[in-house]
């Protein structure tokens, strides 16, 4: 897929003077279009990475703005004469761009009115290893979402972990996927900058963890310590459950459970609330 | 409205043995499902109080439980099978009931497929006066909305003021409205319990807590102080903006200001993470 969005950006390979003209006209079968369906869904094709789907000009803003790889844009004729030339100077030679029809827009973005354009990023290389990759064990979190469903839920994870400086997240197998769109617009940009892996084994980053000697520490709705009584300096890894599958077996014997006190109406709170709460009080902790 | 709904209901008044029978079939037309129409609009007739519509079997047992006075519940065929005979027992003899088409059901809630089953009910019966009413300053805080324009935040924002022992909720006139039927889903229940006001003038709110001797603090995304530095205790109006517009001038001039630390690149927090934190944190103080 790379290399048909290379050849179709063929028209502004000389620099930001012809990025500054109109872009070619692109029919709904074309490559590119293509390609944006197939990020819409969620697939890729052979050994590519997953695409980031960015639907509004200001979350393309964001890419830019944290070096992001974008590959493609799509704009549609009033989108063009809004964003392009603004745009255009900022986007490199390796960025195909598109004219394509409201229509056609439509059909490429997980939102109902798109907002004259769309984008495909390549997410930032991320592999495991880059997590506490310092030789000291100086004192930084790793967000884990074990299971969650809601990629709403996963994209706020996402921004109050970067606000409370975790070091990055990482989303195991079974849960919703960290590039689905709507986990891309609830990080508003979040995903862009802070490291973050998708659909890792549980085994795995356990394993990782001992080797890096990170303690585990696992939310669960009841019956935990109060987030005040656990030391949250060091390395820690935090897992945040899903809405209702709870944690995988292999961590409720290794983490130390960790609940938020509260009043005895309230089942429990969403994913991403009590992540917020316990994000903050980590990071004030380790202050 | 309410003497159309008690008539409806005729085939009901010898209690619950009769409950247990199928009940009548309504067309589109029938008062009780124009009644339905009417609260999925946030519509009132006259004087009449708003109608807390619930849309799936679950929050209708949350109503029961919390002795909400369930007006009127209509079921598919299917719906009536499925829940019918256990909940037939728990509805008073004031409840309308009545059998509809799946159609007819789906044009009667907010959700694309309901679950067999909708209701209506009227909200708990709250005065202004009804806040801070004890005649010792015990501590105590209410929650709140000014300007939330996000019906799932809104809902949120009463879910967690719930489960870290808020006294209740106001929402301010220009907000969304309390009654809105996402607002109802994501407060899972919390809107049946918590003592909530809707649509009040932030001047009379303002002159409120100044005669019951209530401090305000209002969240700001910077140039607040942490929220650890301020004093919880006592009467305390916490005051969560929307996304956009900020607090009304008024608040502005009477209110501290308190702001979550957080790292730079983030712009801000929603309002309902934003509140989470701190209803936990003053919670936890006041203990």
């Amino acid at each position: 897929m790379a290399r048909e969005l290379a050849s179709a950006s063929s028209n502004s390979t000389s620099g930001t003077r012809v990025r500054r003209a109109e872009p070619p006209r692109l029919g709904r079968q074309h490559a590119i279009v293509h390609a944006f369906h197939q990020a819409l869904r969620g697939k890729t094709e052979g050994a590519a990475p997953p695409r980031i789907l960015i639907e509004s000009p200001k979350l393309l803003g964001e890419a830019l703005r944290s070096r992001l790889r974008i590959e493609a844009v799509l704009f549609t004729p009033v989108g063009w004469k809004q964003h392009g030339v603004r745009l255009g100077t900022q986007l490199s030679k390796h960025t195909s761009t598109g004219l394509v029809e409201e229509a056609v827009l439509r059909s490429a973005v997980d939102v109902e009115t798109p907002a004259g354009l769309a984008a495909l990023a390549q997410p930032p290389q991320v592999r495991l290893e880059d997590f506490w990759s310092d030789p000291e064990p100086t004192p930084s979190l790793v967000v884990v979402a074990a299971g969650i469903q809601d990629p709403g839920n996963l994209g706020t994870l996402l921004r109050v972990a970067e606000a409370f400086g975790a070091q990055g997240l990482v989303s195991l197998k079974g849960g919703v996927s960290l590039w689905r769109p709507k986990t891309i617009r609830a990080s508003a940009g979040a995903l862009f900058r802070l490291p973050a892996l998708d659909g890792v084994e549980a085994e795995r980053w356990l394993e990782f963890c001992r080797s890096r000697g990170a303690r585990l520490i696992a939310a669960t709705p009841r019956s935990g310590k109060p987030p005040e009584e656990l030391d949250w300096r060091g390395r820690v890894s935090l897992l945040i459950g899903g809405e209702g599958a709870g944690l995988p077996r292999a961590f409720q014997r290794a983490a130390e459970a960790v609940s938020l006190p509260m009043h005895a109406q309230t089942e429990s709170l969403n994913a991403s609330v009590a992540g917020a709460i316990l994000l903050y009080l980590a990071w004030r902790h380790r202050m």
